[in-house]
Parts: C-alpha cells; structure tokens; sequence
C-alpha cells in the first residue's frame, strides 16, 4: 500500500508556518519525485486524511530544519477520539478539514537531527512531543497560559499537520527526553495524560481533595490516574458501562458507581455517589462526560467552596442547576488542551506514580491496511481504550 | 401606632447566647410586663414579620449582654430585596419563617454598653454591623470561609431575629467602628456593598480587569460601586430599563447597553456591548440578574482566560453555553453572602473611593404606618434603589 | 512518685480562659482535697514545671465540662524541643514561666466526656489533639490564618497549662478522631507533623517541587515526611551528622550530604547538594536549621522562581545573601507553628503516605521517676527522635 | 560632535534576528561608510559606552527587519540609574561591557516602518518600548514568568544594545501603542514605573494593604505611584533626605518619615513610622533602598502575615532578624525587572492614576555635549529624579 502511493502527486499543502518559515509540511507537489531523482533510498511516509472516512499513506515532505527545531523518527503514535472524530466529520467545531492533512498528535520518538541551535538533545535521544506550538506573541502567551493561544499551531487541527509519520520536524523546546525505563508508547501517552494533568491543575486536586470523576472512558481514566498521581486520597468514578467501571477500579479507584442513561433523581444519584466514598465530602469533581445530566450531578455533589472542572464535551449548551451550585461557592472551570506538562507527566511515569501500559489495549503497524483498521478499532471504543500505531 | 402595641405580649424570650443556643430573640413570656413591673421608661421595640404581608411593632426583648458582646441603639436599617421576599412569601428556599421574627439586617447604630471583655468599643461609638454570627468550628469557619459556615446565625434569616429594633446585642467583633465623615446610613450601607465587594474579591477584579455587569439594579450598582473602588480602568453595564441604566452613568459605568428582555442573539448583543466599551476585551463579568439570558451573554462576552461571577439569582436551573465557555477557560464562581468585608467597605466610603449615598432614594421614621409605607416604596422598586430607616 | 504527690497542694493557677470560662487548670489550692473529700477515687495527676530542671508530677484540677468540650483521657505524649528548652530556661523568647505550668503539647487520647453540644465525638472515640485555642475575633483568626491569632491560648506555652496529664479538657473541635489502623502514638504524632505539613504547605510542595531540607534533626524528619506525602519527586537532605543522615535516608531521602559546621564555602556546598541530586533543580528549600549558614545555602541552593521556608530557628540575626536571592525571585517565607493541620495529617497516616513510627526512638511511663529520665533522654538528643509517654 | 563622528569607523553590523544569532547591534566593519557610499542622506546616530566615562554618538547600523519586528524612531529616552553605573565601572554584577555598547533602556517613539508579519502597528503610531526579548524555551518563559528568562536580551545589557538611538528595530509585540494623551515621554516613563508595577503585584499591593516604603529615591517615588495607583488606602515612606521626602509628599504619600542614617534603634523607628500612620498596620512594605537597615526596619514594621518586597539593591549580604519575621510569617519577596507591565502602565497614565511628569525633572538633546551633561546631572542624584532626552 505504501508502494502503491509512491509516485502520486502528493496532496496540496496547506499555508501553515512557526514564525517566519514553514515548519514541516510539503511544499509544492513533487516532493517524492524530486526526491527520487536525488537518489534518496527512504521516502517518508505520512498517514493523510483526503476525505470522510478516507485515510491515506503518501509521501510527506520535511521542510528545512531550523536552528532551534529538531527532526524525529516516530516511533509511537495513539490514536485519539479527535482523530475519528475528524475522519468522520472532517471537522470539530470551526476546525475544517479544506485540504489533505496529515493526522496524528499524542506521538513520541528518536532525534535524528537537531538544529544548530540545540543544545539539550542529541541524535539518539528518545523524546515525547507536546504538540502545539505557541505565538509567544499575544497576551495569552505571555502570561503563561499559553494554551489559551491566539495563533496556536497544533498538530492535526486544520489546516496545520499531524505527527502520524515516519518522520517530523519540530521545535526541539517542545520535545522532552525520556528517561531510562519509560518507553516511547509510554511517551506517546503523555498526550493524553495531559488532558488529566492540566485538569487537575485547574481544579486544585492535591491531598486534601476527594475526588469524583463522572465517566470512565479514556478521558476520565486519565483524569483518573493524574488524580491519584496528585495525591488524591480517595476518588469516586461513574459511569453506564460495567466494563469501563472495572477498568476503573483496576487502575485505582477507591469506588465505582454504576448509573443509568435514563433521567434519574440527581439527589438519589448523589447520595448513592457520597455512599460509596464511606460518606466522605467531595471536593473536586471532574466532570469528562459533560452532559447537562452528569455536570447536575457533579455540581450537586460537589461541597460547598468545592470546584467541577468541565472536562468532557458532551453538550454545549448545559441545563443545569448553576445558581444552586454559585450559592455554595462551588466554581465551575473548564480546560482547553494543557499548558506546561510534559516535564509532570514523564516524571509521574519516571517514578512510577502513573503506569498508563494498562490504557494500551490495541497496537498496529503503520501500513495502509492497519491504519484502516486501526481506527475503525479506535471508533468502536467500548474494549479500546487506546490504539497505539507503532512505526 | 408604636403606642398601640406598648403594653401588649411580647414575644417569648430565649436565653441570649452565641453557640448552641437562641440568641436574641424573645419567645413568649412576659418579657415586657417584667420590665415594666421594675419601672423601666424605655420599651425596646422591633418590627416583627408575624405573617404574610404583615409587619407589626412590638416589644423584643434583649438578651443579657455576654462579655464579648455590645448593645447597640440602632439608627439606620435599609431594606434589602430578601427582607421584602420573607415580607411576601415567608420564606426563601429552604428557610422558612414558622415563628413571628424580626426582620431588617443591614444597619448601624450607637454603642450603648459594652461587655466585660470588650476592649476596641466604647458606649457613644458609631458602628456598623455585620449580620452574621459564624459558629467557628467547622472546616469552613477555620479555613477562613466563614460566610459558608454549616451553622451560621444570621439576622432576619429564620429562625434568627433581624436588627430592624430600637437596640440589639451583638458580638463585639462583628460591629465596625465609623470613622468621622462616615454617616450612620452609609454604615448601613455596608451590608449591600459588602456583596460586590465579595463579587469583586471572588472574581478578581482589579486595575487590570476590564468589567461588565449585567443587571443595574440595585445589586448591579453596588457591583459597579466596588468594580471601580477596586480599581475597574472600564466598566459597562447592561439592563432592560432606561432609567436603571442613566442611574449607572451618572454612578461611574463607562458604558450602559439597553438589551430587550426578549429572546435577543447572543453574538449581537456581546457585539454591542463590546462595541460600547470600544473594543476592550472583558476581563471579568458580574451577573447581577441571574436568568439564563443574562448569564448566557456574560459568558460569550468574557475573553478567554475571564472570570465570571454569578451574583443575581433569577433562576435556578440555567440553560447556557457552558462548554463554550469552558473551552476557552472562562471560569465560572458564585457568591454567598460575603466574609471580611466591613472594614474595606467602611475605608473605601471613608476614602471617597465609594460614593453609596446616591443609592438612597428614600427615608422612613420608625413607627407602624411608616414601617409599612417603606416596604410598599422599596417592593415596587424601579425609581427606589435603597429605602432606609432612620431610628 | 506519683503517689507521694498525692494530697499535696495543687499549684495555683495563672489566668488563662477560652472566651469566658477557665478552661482546664486548676482554680484555687485545695482541688484535690476537695476531690478526695467527695470520695472521689481517682485524682487526676499532671507534669508540671514547676522550677528551671524541675517536674513534679501533681494534680490538675479540670475545669467544668463547656456545652462544646471534651474531657479526654491522655493516652500518648510526645516531648518536643519547647518542652525541653522550658525546661531548662523557664522561658522561650518573651514567654516567661512564672507560675507552675503543666508541660506537654503532642498528645492523643480516648474522649471520656462530651458536652451537651457536641454531636460528632462520643465517649470512647481515639482522638488526637491541635492544642491551640484561637480567638476567633481577630483579623488572623477571620482572615483563615488562626495560628497568627492575637489572643492564641496554647497547650504548656505560659500562662497555659499542657497535656501531659491523666485527663485534661479541651474543646471538641480541636480532638480528631483516629481512624482504625492509626494508633495513638501516631495520633500525638501529628503536631510535630503538622510542622512539616504547614512548612510544606506554605513552601508550595508538591509533585513538581525538588526539595532541600537543611537539617536532619526532628523538624527536618517530619518536614521529609510531609514533603514525600505532598508527592515532591526527589528531596536531598543535608546535616553534619552521619547518623541523623543515615536515618533521613532510611525514611525516604533520595540524597543526603554531609557538610561540615564550620565556614565551608557556600558555592560548593550548593554544587554538592546539586550534584547528589543527580543535577536537579531545587525548586523548595525547607531550612529546618536555621542558621545563617543553613540559610545561605539555602538560598543560593535554589532556583530562580523557587521559595525558601524558614522553619527552624538557630539564630534570629540572619547575614545572608538575600538581595542575589530576591533578584533571582526566590522567595523567602517562614512559618509560625500551623493551622488546619490535623485532618490531613491523620489522612497522610489513615492512607500510609506517611509512616511516624520510626521516629518514636523511646517511651515511658508516666511516673516522676520515668518522667525525669524522659525528658534527659530528650534533651540528649542524637540517638532519640521522639520520646513518647505512654500514660 | 555628531558630526564628528559621522565618517568614522562604524562598528559591524550583525544580521538582525531574535532567536540564535545577535539582534541589532553594530560589531565594527565600515556600516556608514557603506552607507555613505550609497548615497543615504541620514545616517543612524547611537550613544556609545566606548569606556570608563567616556560615551560618544556613533552610527549604529541596524539589521535588517523581521517580519514581527518594526522600525521605530526614538523620541524619548530616560537615563537610569544602571545606564549611569555602567557608564562608571563598565560592569554591573557579573555582567561586562567587553564592546562597545550602546547604552538607554526606558524609550518611547513613533514607527517608521512595521514587518511583514505585524498586523497590530502601522508607521506614524506612537509607542512605548519594552527592552527585553526573552527566548520562550526555557521553564521561567513558558510558565508565565519570562522575566527570569535564561536567555534574555535587554537592551544596554552586555551583549546587548541599547535604544539611545535615533532608530532601532524591535519586536512589534514589545512595541506597545500610546493612546491620545500619553505623550511620549511618559511613555519612556513606562520603564522605570514597571519597577514600581512589578513591586506592588509581588507584594500584593491593593486596595487592602497600607504601604511602607523605605526609600524615596526614584525607585521609591515610582513604587508609591504605583502603590497609590494600585489601591493602597495608605502609604508611608521614610527616607534620610527631607527634600525626597518632600518630593513624595506632594507625589501622594500619606506620611514621610524622616530617619537618620546613623545606626538607629529599630524598634523606634518603627513606632515612628507607626504613628505617622495614625497607628495603621503596615500590611505591605517596599524596600527600595535595600540596605541592612532598611530591610530590618521594613521586616520589623509589616505585620503579621505580611510581606516585604525588596526592591532596591543596596547590600547583597544582609545582616537582618529574619527568623523574627518567619515566625511572625512575613513572607520576604523580590524582583527581577517586570513582566507584562506595559499595558497596565499605559492603562495607568490613560486614566491619570498616575501622573509620571513630575518626576522628569530635566530633559537634554541628543547632541555629544548634551549626552554628556545629562549623564553628568543624573549621576549627582538628589533634585535630578529623571533626565530625559529628547530626540
């Protein structure tokens, strides 16, 4: 399948650039061609989304590297629930898929290359990708919630590229050294570990916080596990699914609460929620389905002076009871992406505060047939937690 | 009609106490006759709320003064939005007033006795009183939370007796030296201004906090007041009502936007309002109506990384966009009450930095026909802003 | 010993009093003849200093049981430096023991008694006591910072008697129940704890914070413990004495480096810490020394953005580097004593994150002569940590 | 004397760029003969730090513009305390003028010609320059404090060039537009207002916080206006010479204390200063002077749970009762530079908060001899608080 997409044209590319230059994507049409005429022996490979439900792996052409940026073989990529929702809509929200972009963005690998200007990393060197780059120019930036970008390029969000290729070319400050004894698909993990990280910075989980968790899929399992890395004495988590609820408990929480889909009294869910935490008061909920139903219950069953972060998005418009929650100073955030976490994350996985193995339920190659396939596993869901290509 | 109600029944008497105890208010017995049996001259009298739309002046009799408490002559009680709900409905929420009560709980008065172990007061000093008497034992209490304290006593709030009364006993610690050139009204004052100032502290306002505040009632104008003492450099507000809104123009709002209570776009009407404050991004949004409408367009009104603080409680279940929000980090606080507020209130009227006397449109004696007269003004409301009592 | 105390004459007793009422020390000088008159069979007996180098053991007339107070059987007490330096100077810093006192503050103990307003203890319940008894009127103790109250009355600091007693009573809100699995000795653990925690706390520790403790000693022990239990991912511990090293180690040190006590150069002491610490940035310094040496490495030892917490007090004069610490933006705070400290240290224990046990190098009995013995053994320091009565 | 320099050796001239190569300075090589050569009729004139003493207008070349860079022309540069230490000894701490540099850091002045890339500035906008580019790689930049930036280049801070100059490139996104009102020169005057700006947000400066400065050098005379500018309902400040002292009366300081430099009981001078706060806790307080005395003045003034911010850089080795201060938790605070202060300073003098004009007290040409003199009245101090050139 790779052979058959060897001299095509390689897709349009679309204006995307860190600063000044372009900063990784193919530039005009020809690129395997020329390539080919120069004689080089390896192309590389990218895995581009043409059209719904259209995956395809073509060539994919690195541009220059600059002095502070880095060139990375792949070597673990998972599949995210943005991702199939992108293959499926070509869209999320105002992000339009308008023309062939490469997918992929929770990834880890080995330098082969770095910038004149580099000085922390070497060829060799295994590195986790945080994949945003930021303007460092707008009033977000600069205040140190750079997530909250005005200019933010990230990988796979139209009309920038993804990482899901044999080889990329990134900043090399966005590429963090693993240690010895955490592996490349663990470093891919950090990507969506970081999505439980930042929600737990945001909602002030630490010791002195009991914690709900409503939804146990992939989301709320990493939320789940940064909860305990935290330091989170005691974490409740529910959710429809018995299976997800074992996955739960297995991976640390104390208690597993199973409800319906149905309208239920929010009260009665509640007291059966504060029931199987031994009646400990609830702190920090951390709401990763974000439905108006399990955001009422989180608010309700949060203490007063508690937080709800909104982790999930479910609906956007909420019918919820937020007055009731104001008057007992229960403040609601939300997240966007992760600012500053990787370094936290490779050291909860260093020291063993976090073993995100158990999440890796499905691996595939990186060839047409298994990239297919792989994401038709990943759209399932149920039994797939994560789908890690490994290139 | 104060002469009329001499000599009846007063009300009983509890044992006056700050704990487990009732703590002022009298419960059947023979309260008055006592007093009168030993010659007293002076009948301490209170408007009592004895049912639905009924007020009516009797005897209240005073517990003994403990050793951290003072007796105050009251001189000045304004009516607040709460005291006219009990007025109407006998209730609020969950507390309901089952037996007579007196109401009134934003006031200021003289200090006419001090207890054995009171040492910052004096008989002849002026004082405003905060209203709440906080248990200090719960976690709320001792992590310096106290408006949310488990066990709060709080004037007028059932079964607790209120402080519309010739004198009440008091904690010491909770009544607030005036300093020369703070009137007893605006001591009074200190209690509505005291919830935006809560709102303000809650959502972070200050030099660099851009504010809109939908709602130019009277909770809306007391927000202004502290949005710009806390150093607001713009502040727009918003209301249906025309006269409301030239009464926030001539009180220091930047900008004053008329919306249409009916279904309006939500885009259009954030345009508008950041049309009227020229562009400048909201840092920090004030909902001093509370209704889904008004919270829906604070929330796309706020710039990413905002705050939004909800004050006005007209609904309790909201229907917004509140992933929208949470997406872009727009955090979402409420407030109960207030804590730790009467000295910067008493510093920003002392300062000039807040002007409350504008806000009091009306003024009453302390007898029966008057009593009645000013909750019918303050019930209708629109040109009544604050009605105050002057004993 | 005990015996021969017996019938004696009770000390007098120095003003002391929680709000209104006395609050557990002995009123007037014929207690325990009283008792013994109404046939009383047990005479409650205490520790009390009653000259530099001399305890007697006497007995300690309890106060009336308060709506709000426990009585409580002592069961663990630990001796802390203040004990021993009371001991041997009749005084720390401005506090002066000028009347016989009852020494002990570290205590845990089984409720005997509760008042009539108490409803989450009951007689029989293992409790660990927080021994200060705040105003509650103050700035400090409103503004959520009671361990700066104005007015604090504190267990064995004068004029207020401690715990080392049979029975002593104390309010309810300050006795925390044990949970099964966390015996009594831990329980009086958790005030030399809850210094580590508040300077933990207050220092910011936490998952993403490399620690350096200056000192080995018991503050610097417990300060290692909370800062594990607050998730620091490597703490370095410093101290001129191998064995104090060698049991820091023992309790989860990742580094331990020995310097010397005389003037060493600060420049390569701080290479050496770093270079132990495999070349980490050290984001938190806990100088559980205080010296002006201590602190100086302290200081350059951190880096910019970090914060240093003065916990131990070697010297009050500090000469210091401190303007090359602000201009890096390295924090300097300190800590008085702790606040809110007790539900989470007993949590730390309830859940193993912290293990107390091996600090208790020795217990006693609670008799004069094994009261003596334990407080020279204290005093001795080196080989034992903590010294625990068992009474 | 400029023209005396006009055909002289300019230095070279380095590509211009942020990021790994040098940013806007002349390195030797013949710029102005080149240029001369083509014909150019005005050349770019530049303060030159060409030794001890010795500073001369020189052309200084400047590199080409980047596409977020633009070209400004300065109309206003102040003269600080650094440019006139560096101008002394050629060296502050470890940073030394090797080159010849050109010296200025607080500018203002109106774009010529904006980058490819900036869409927020156009030619003829009036700006006020912020004079460090920071590298947004390291930890401190990307966690919201770029301030302590690893890599900064700050104009006149070896290496790097300054802005005395008639023209300079900069990045647009440290070019911050002036409304109509702020002239120029208080734009200039946003530099060493930062200072004040800086100080009051790390101390916590607020409409609660009353404020003791020591010190009313320029430092401490923009430190006040920020304080005042900030909230702060009161502020002293102590300074040795009665004319400062009266300077800052009329600048708004509540009370001027004035101290003798002699060795002074501290104890006194803090009553002193108390009193003329009318008896105020000092919440706040901002060492400006940063000496030994004035730092223990300051720890031993602030109350309670208080912080101290030192400001000014008097000492490096202080000699002060710091453990005093722990325990009475005052937390001791420093800073380096400032952060994200430009817009709230322009905010600030929009809104006439603060009024900078005041403290220009001379102004020069930018002429050889001019320079020169200004030099010369900044360096002798005392009626001279801000000398600024006008280009």
């Amino acid at each position: 399948m790779i052979q058959a997409s060897r001299g095509g044209r390689s897709p349009p590319s679309p204006p995307a650039s860190r600063g000044e230059e372009e900063w990784g994507m193919v530039k005009g049409g020809q690129g395997s061609d020329a390539m080919a005429a120069a004689g080089e022996v390896e192309e590389n490979m990218a895995a581009w989304l043409v059209a719904k439900n259209t995956l395809k792996i073509m060539p994919f052409k690195l541009p220059p590297l600059g002095p502070h940026d880095v060139r990375v073989r792949m070597k673990a990529v998972g599949i995210c629930g943005s991702d199939v929702h992108y293959l499926r809509e070509m869209r999320i929200a105002h992000f339009v898929v308008k023309e062939p972009m490469v997918i992929g963005h929770e990834c880890a690998g080995v330098i082969e290359e770095v910038g004149s200007g580099v000085t922390h990393l070497a060829a060799g060197d295994r590195v986790a990708l945080e994949p945003g780059i930021s303007c460092w120019r707008c009033r977000h930036c600069k205040g140190g919630r750079y997530n909250l970008c005005d200019d933010m390029k990230f990988f796979a969000t139209p009309p920038v590229h993804g990482s899901l290729a044999n080889q990329i070319v990134h900043p090399a400050d966005l590429c963090f050294k693993l240690p010895d004894g955490v592996s490349l698909e663990e470093g891919a993990m950090c990507e969506p570990l970081s999505v439980g990280v930042h929600a737990c910075r945001r909602a002030g989980v630490g010791p002195e916080t009991a914690v709900l968790i409503m939804g146990a899929g992939p989301i709320g399992l990493v939320s789940l596990l940064a909860a305990r890395a935290f330091g989170a004495p005691r974490v409740a988590i529910v959710d429809v699914d018995e299976h997800r609820l074992a996955v739960a408990k297995s991976l640390g929480a104390d208690a597993a609460v199973r409800v319906s889909a149905r309208p239920e009294d929010t009260a009665e869910e509640v007291a059966r929620i504060q029931a199987a935490l031994g009646g400990a008061e609830i702190d920090v909920s951390l709401d990763c389905a974000g439905f108006s139903k399990t955001l009422a219950t989180a608010l309700e069953a949060t203490r007063p002076g508690g937080r709800v972060c909104l982790v999930g998005m479910g609906h956007n418009e909420m019918t919820v009871p937020l007055t009731s929650a104001a008057i007992r100073e229960v403040d609601v955030v939300g997240i966007f992406r992760y600012k500053d976490t990787w370094p936290l994350c490779i050291e909860f996985l260093r020291s063993g505060k976090v073993d995100v193995k158990p999440l890796i339920t499905h691996r595939f190659g990186f060839s047409q047939r298994e990239v297919e396939e792989a994401f038709e596993v990943s759209a399932r869901g149920r039994d797939a937690i994560k789908v890690m290509f490994n290139l």
